[in-house]
């Protein structure tokens, strides 16, 4: 067998944002977004999921130290977008809707840039960012979620 | 035994909030609130359970139709508070903070006023209105809460 | 302060029902009842919470064991409601329609009387009986319930 | 990085089936079946997941309006069987018991025959259809859970 | 109405506990405490929740401000029970069995103790503490459970 | 389409662990582990999730038997691992650190070893294991979980 196991850590956050595509008329962007493009934006408690996976270190019986895990993702993630709204995040979403869809690629895109820069992570691969918006609706992005 | 039921429905609506009293400095509103407090504001998926009470009809087994039951709160407070901006609720949070204290006692008062113009409730009481604004914090008012 | 504590056990049985009146007409069943009337069934996972309350045993730190808890609780409710369907259980329902409210009632009923001739119960009072149908819809029968 | 991104929606249904499959002797289906077999049959409340991958469209930052996949599986999936007795939906179980396993592919191939005629689902691409039986048996079928 | 609205705040703590009355025999500990009487001990992640009553303050919008009550219960609760053997938790159980009941009065009488020392949780009451030991098991203590 | 469907079966076990490798020094081990390190141990309520694949018995209905399954998980891990304190299950972890990672990949091996000699779980192959330590970390192991 492989000796490789994955981990899953569960973090909240609670943003608000307003679906809206200037390029796309008013109308447009009623019709596409519905209430979500209500002018005064609206919010979520977002529950992220970021799964890794790598080999046990034989010595501390660990894929990655989970301390260190949320040190990166609490820099990377929590501290920017908790309590914020992301619309108003200009270096994420000044050219892109704040969806979702859009959100789990951006997270996935400033853990993975981090990674590189962060020895403590060591052999540990980033293999998956899941959203859930709400209970009823989930999103997910990387490696592991094409297979 | 008393033939007294009681039955609780759970509803969802998303909002965002800022948490700001303009009676109080900017340095005050960031210590009472922390990030809560943030100028653009953030948001929840609110978890809303509305509790009624009454005797069992007997020929239906019902404490009330959860239709009426759905009917009445759609109509009073998802469509009002859902997707919404709670700040630019003028209506309800013109001159209160909108924590969800004052959400809760707000939406109880709506649907109390609402309750006497509905025969379709019938006997039924309304007996807690009960917001869950995370999985970590839940807030409640009305009659049977006070016990 | 009081030395009473109180306990919740939960416990999840499956069964199917049709919620129908026989005193009614056929329309008026529909009305009432809407796609519930169904004439083939459907069903629900139960979840039935079980409340209790007495003074702590001092020798055993426990309200009640929770080996007797469970099977007054399987022989009186389980064994007569899992895999059932509740209109086929005619002790239960030959007269009364098989909604959670009426369900609720009946396992109390069931319950309250098992306690009386259950020594090993020793001093805990029944409180309160709680079923969710659904994640949506919980119902609450006992005196517990009724302050 | 690819720009497929993935997400999962969750619907509701409640149903009651009956577990019995007519070619085996009534002493074989209770053995396989145990009370499932029951003849009255049970219910559950079955969880969904319907999950879809696609490129996130620029213009709106979407792999696919939930607004389209809400009511593709509202015409396909829970019109169908919301409510209603799996043994009786002859279209799908006249020859095949209504196992979750069975379930399960035939939602899955219910709704892939629909996609193709549904221009508004785009390039995104049925995944994987879940389904919770209770909170603790789950079943896939889909090209990604065979991965 | 009452102006008086009550919050309920959730924490978690991992602990482990064995079930054991050194006053009862070894046969009679087995009896009555089952496998919890292993000698080796075993755990649970327990989920805590602490309610708290009171008038909302007109000009903030709380009941209590939650950093105060997660300071108060940090200090006297979690750093005392998280990751911790309860057996060896002298102050609290040198007399009694860790049980979940005890376990329950034990958080309630070590809050109440701080609540007079501490002016910042102003008018608010303290009013229930709910210990959750596994998802089928929760036990409550404190004023408004008796009612 | 394939004719491979996949089951996942939850259950729940209650332990102790210590976090502590007697290779690495006292401070190392307090660095590494943290709180976890605390010489009394602690305690988690683990929820292990068994993921089965394979075709669908025609006769059936079935990829296997739940029966079978509960037997087969009851005898090797709930046996061994439930009220129990994991350092002291000498024969899985007299070398290993009891982490969640090398639990979840011993469960693997346990069931991984009785497969072959339980002809009742027929063409159904072992595709993953997943233990949730806390609602908030998640570890799975098996080929499913290498894709």
């Amino acid at each position: 067998m492989s000796s490789i196991a994955h981990l899953t850590r569960r973090y909240y956050f609670s943003a608000s944002h307003r679906l809206h595509n200037e390029a796309l008329g008013e109308e447009e962007n009623r019709r596409v977004y519905g209430k979500c493009n209500n002018p005064f934006g609206h919010g979520h408690n977002y529950a992220l999921e970021v799964t890794v996976g790598g080999a046990v270190d034989p010595a501390t019986g660990m894929v990655v130290n989970l301390a260190d895990l949320d040190r990166v993702v609490g820099e990377e993630i929590l501290e920017r977008f908790d309590h914020a709204n992301l619309n108003a995040c200009r270096e994420s979403f000044a050219s892109r809707v704040p969806t979702s869809e859009n959100l789990c690629q951006e997270i996935f895109r400033l853990l993975d840039d981090r990674w590189g820069r962060e020895p403590a992570l060591g052999n540990a691969r980033l293999e998956r960012v899941r959203i859930e918006e709400t209970s009823a609706n989930a999103f997910e992005y990387g490696p592991r979620s094409d297979n």
